[in-house]
């Protein structure tokens, strides 16, 4: 019945426009009750986008299971899992994002959508700091990096008429959120110790014991 | 009469709740004709974000006279422009702040200026980027960052009633931002050369010799 009538609305934002079709013209192509429509849908606005509480759902359920995943790794993923929404009907996302532009209280709808996923990370990030100095500030912040990652990788697939290979295009763009705030980043990839290979200790002349360690710990991470 | 219309608005917004007010009830408020209204204002909401369009084109003349300061310097002091107006009327900007977050079309219409803020942000770095590769998706991503924790910042000083320095803790979140994404990122602070102090060139045994520079480089650099 939800399918039905998102169905039903979807078809006739295409034909009429969104603003020109009303709720009772999708309850009379769909064959049912004025009733039936708000039981599923708040607003007309949600038929257009009938996934997304279940994508926010499936998020919030993959980043509970996550556990000791490293946390940025573990956002990245969540977010694919938007991602593979829009990829799983190519021809209908890309007809959706056109509407999308042509209608501003879609646009803000959606907003309010992309504000949604990105509480979402943002929480299970700052539950991962669990009380780190600047946790909630650095979790909003790799959140709002991920999403703007995401979308713009998916955007511009949809922006093409749903061409190429989308996931391929947002593990790119992941990526770089990845390299930037991932547990690894700011350091050189690992090279591994090559047989015969000298650890050098190394300190500045009358340089204090701190700075010793320092350099050492530096050494030993860049080796 | 754009400040009396905005004042009329806002006080019987308090006074009565948004939703119950009309725009008949805000002109009699202010002593004008109902056209006067539509004249400066698209619709209800703008009138409670009265000053937002302007603080758009004081950001855009901004950035388009930052000339060749490094980019994400430019966006961070761009971005300080939205928090000066905020602080510049605390009470207002915390009244303001209660009133959004009951009502859940002011918040869509904020998270629209906020996009608003973010594209204009964007837009400036991607032009930075002159065509490098991944442009468009760092300025993107960069440009969320630094919204994300401008936003971070002025949140929590709103959320507190205005106390504090508001410009100290969005100082303080736009340094992380400038930290990881400036062009002194991902490497260590300067340290000055203490009198006396010897540079000592580091290599493992049997390495090759860019492994020999690379150490080089990596040792002068944290000097």
């Amino acid at each position: 019945m939800r399918d039905v009538l998102a169905e039903a609305a979807f078809a006739l934002f295409l034909e009429r426009g969104f603003e020109r079709t009303t709720v009772d013209d999708i309850v009379s192509r769909a064959g049912v009750g004025r009733r039936s429509f708000f039981r599923y849908f708040p607003s007309k606005e949600d038929a257009v986008f009938p996934d997304h509480e279940r994508c926010l759902a499936d998020m919030t359920a993959f980043l509970e299971a996550a556990g000791d995943a490293e946390p940025v790794d573990a956002v990245c993923d969540a977010a694919r899992i938007v991602l593979r929404m829009y990829a799983a009907n190519p021809e209908f996302s890309v007809q959706r994002y056109r509407l999308t532009r042509e209608v501003p209280g879609l646009r803000t709808y959606e907003l309010s959508v992309v504000r949604r996923y990105e509480r979402t990370l943002a929480g299970y990030l700052e539950r991962r700091c669990d009380g780190a100095r600047d946790g909630a500030l650095r979790a909003e912040v790799i959140a709002a990096s991920v999403v703007a990652a995401h979308n713009n990788a998916l955007r511009s697939w949809l922006r093409s008429g749903g061409e190429g290979d989308a996931e391929a295009a947002v593990d790119h763009a992941l990526g770089i959120v990845r390299e930037t705030w991932g547990s690894g980043a700011g350091r050189p990839p690992a090279v591994p110790a090559a047989d015969g290979e000298v650890i050098v200790m190394v300190a500045a002349k009358g340089a204090p014991m701190w700075r010793v360690v320092q350099q050492i710990e530096s050494a030993l991470g860049e080796r």
